[in-house]
């Protein structure tokens, strides 16, 4: 099987970190979001949605939406457990995956793309025309900003993000930081408990992916 | 166990829809978005992320965010199934439901949220302040347009959804179908697939939940 992926990107990023705490060593292929190949028409045949990370199987299948590839490559590969080992823990983490997505990941997301002129037309990912809207990049970093905050009370509680173990609430969550570090959104200085852990992720083997 | 819902809103139906279809009959606490009371003290004292659905068990445990209440109720009471009967099946299920998630009810949500003057202040679900963003509705009519040409074309070749059975990405797309209707976006004319689908899945008897 193959990964389709973009290297600078977040959401294919957390594919790469799962796939390595699985030990699992995946073909990957590139398409650049800021060269505009996730658009153009040779990967919009592989995926019309126009998104990575994508999953090709041996068989041609192909497994678009990261949950969707955790789980899948959780059902083939069980261990390490990264999902949960009981419904209540699963859903806890579930949880926190998904608020690390959407309000973490989609909101550094609309505070970097609605203020970079080579994503001009392309507000969303996906092969949609929008227009970039200037008022989003304050809206992301006020969204960052509360992100950040529910992180850091989450943390002051549980040593990982969705449980007492690492699952992929933190890769999602560790990815988000990056991506946030990389746009000078960085951890505030007054979210320790943020800081605490993402020192912690940092430093598995899977942070290189 | 006890639903926190809100009756209007398309979030929290799906997970109404999806108890319905398993045959369960829970307590539904109704918090109103517009009237404010999903973000009130009282309710994030309950779920401090100010989201509907949840689902409150027995034992006290709170399970947010409907994908991940869809999950746990799917492993307690696994017929009939709605998430994949395999992980391949599985994957495109959930791949469909969240694009209905994110292309569907995020883009009506977007369209209708940022014209409603009674939730000015409140750009997003939760508790953070965020202005409305008058640009957002143009955006969203855009994005609900590119939801149902994506969904006609794939309900061009297979009777549900995410595959030909009933499964929770019909459950999603509807939601935000009747979403749709109800903010004026309905159903474009050049979209019979989803029409003839549309039908069929408001002719279920969990349509009214």
């Amino acid at each position: 099987m193959k990964l389709h992926d973009c290297q600078m990107a977040p959401n294919p990023r957390r594919a790469r970190i799962f796939l390595a705490e699985k030990g699992l060593d995946v073909e990957m292929v590139e398409h650049s979001i800021l060269g505009g190949e996730t658009c153009a028409a040779e990967y919009l045949k592989i995926n019309p949605w126009g998104t990575v990370p994508a999953l090709e199987l041996d068989d041609g299948t192909l497994i678009r939406e990261a949950p969707a590839i955790f789980r899948f490559v959780e059902a083939m590969h069980p261990e390490p457990n990264l999902l949960g080992n009981n419904p209540k823990e699963a859903a806890e983490i579930e949880a926190w995956e998904r608020f690390s997505e959407f309000n973490g990941i989609g909101a550094i997301g609309e505070y970097f793309r609605n203020q970079t002129e080579g994503l001009a037309g392309r507000g969303l990912p996906g092969p949609t025309k929008l227009d970039l809207i200037p008022a989003l990049v304050e809206r992301g970093a006020a969204r960052a900003g509360y992100f950040y905050q529910q992180l850091n009370e989450q943390l002051g509680k549980t040593e990982y993000v969705g449980s007492n173990r690492y699952s992929i609430a933190d890769i999602t969550a560790h990815c988000c930081v990056d991506f946030a570090n990389a746009v000078s959104l960085g951890i505030p200085e007054d979210c320790p408990s943020v800081a605490r852990w993402y020192k912690a992720v940092s430093g598995r083997a899977s942070a290189g992916a």
